[in-house]
């Protein structure tokens, strides 16, 4: 399905693991002529370490990258002080699994995010994995997480003004 | 994508963990006024026998509750006696649980819903968990379930009037 | 969604574990009067061996099938030889699991065969198991498998001439 190519609002973007999900979010905002990419992954080694540093290069000089594990809330906001380039957030499951490692109260997060979200006057693009079609997980951690990201999942794809179900690399439009 | 919002024969509504599959559903039936819920979950204990009360009440006096882990054709069948109020089966996956701990046959109960249901005269929605998008579960009992769930989804799917996967709480057009 | 009812080139089919995807795809040549059915599976055992025994005379003397659980590219390459027949690879996963089993670099296959397939004359349907929706597998072997398979169908979506999702028996268009 084609994709409205224009950037606006929340775009939440999910996929399955190596979906291409965020490729495809790196392409919009590529075509936009770049962005601020906020990276919640940790690097808990030097190879995760390597990894961040390669995809930072590989975006070039017309990205800017935030990381941040944990604070997103006031990084999108100081984001949207800086003016209009479009931002992109990977991903919002790391981000989850963060505030669930950091023993954060995590309704609190997401009713902070879900109400910073529709005043923010810069494009935000989404990232997030879906978790929830597999069998129910034997560990109650696993359980708790994909509980939480299929509820956050919900608020965020009610209030975005796009939905994007990425499958093999290939966009399906859901809202 | 709209979904058509009128009220008519099967529609078998599939969706990952906390999808809004059954809100999605529940909304359906609200916007026609009210029906018949049967819940196929059992109590084990007190925290889910007060989520049941809970979820009973928030559904308000529209609605009708009817707790059947097992026998949910005798109920169908009852239900399409008492007049046209639709029915939500909540769901599927819960009642395959129950049937296969319950060590039924279950081929033989699947046959038998299926008999039963293009005979309905009334409004049937089936709320199920897909659960076929993961790893192969080392578990020899989740891989069953999950090998029946599929087959159980594709014949429901084959004889429904409409299909949806329940996407973050949104609806896509399958069938 | 209808799908396009004539076979042309490169067509990928993702479903979840028993969601039709390998009916739908014989479905489709069965329309179009048969072809060549490549089985990647392995008979391990006497079950196996017999349940595909059934699968190949229920499929009936309109199709020609061949058994190769590592060599893919040869074997499509030598039925490119044969004639116009149409062809269904079913599956890529489990071709994928005897790479992995047989210790072969996974990138190099992948490469051979996305080298293959822009080049065939003849219409093949791939079928694969869609398996990124879950939770994250606390198995390592696993977590390596859904890898490859992930990035192993954005390739093959991005050459493909259609990519269908089936869920539920029911085919949805990707691309």
């Amino acid at each position: 399905m084609a994709e409205n190519s224009q950037l606006a609002g929340i775009h939440l973007i999910l996929g399955g693991a190596r979906s291409g999900k965020s490729r495809f979010a790196e392409n919009r905002i590529n075509h936009a002529g770049g962005g601020i990419y906020i990276a919640t992954g940790r690097a808990w080694d030097d190879e995760m370490a390597n990894r961040i540093a390669l995809h930072k290069s590989s975006r070039g000089e017309i990205w800017q990258t935030i990381e941040e594990p944990l604070d997103l809330c006031a990084v999108l906001t100081a984001c949207n002080h800086e003016g209009s380039k479009p931002v992109l957030v990977d991903c919002l499951t790391l981000w989850l699994t963060n505030l669930m490692l950091d023993d954060r109260d995590i309704e609190a997060e997401f009713d902070r995010l879900c109400g910073i979200l529709p005043g923010l006057d810069i494009p935000v693009l989404l990232v997030s994995n879906e978790v929830g079609f597999g069998i129910v997980p034997e560990n109650a951690m696993a359980r708790s997480f994909r509980d939480h990201a299929g509820r956050f999942h919900q608020r965020i794809a009610e209030l975005a003004d796009q939905v994007t179900l990425v499958v093999a690399g290939i966009p399906m439009s859901v809202k």
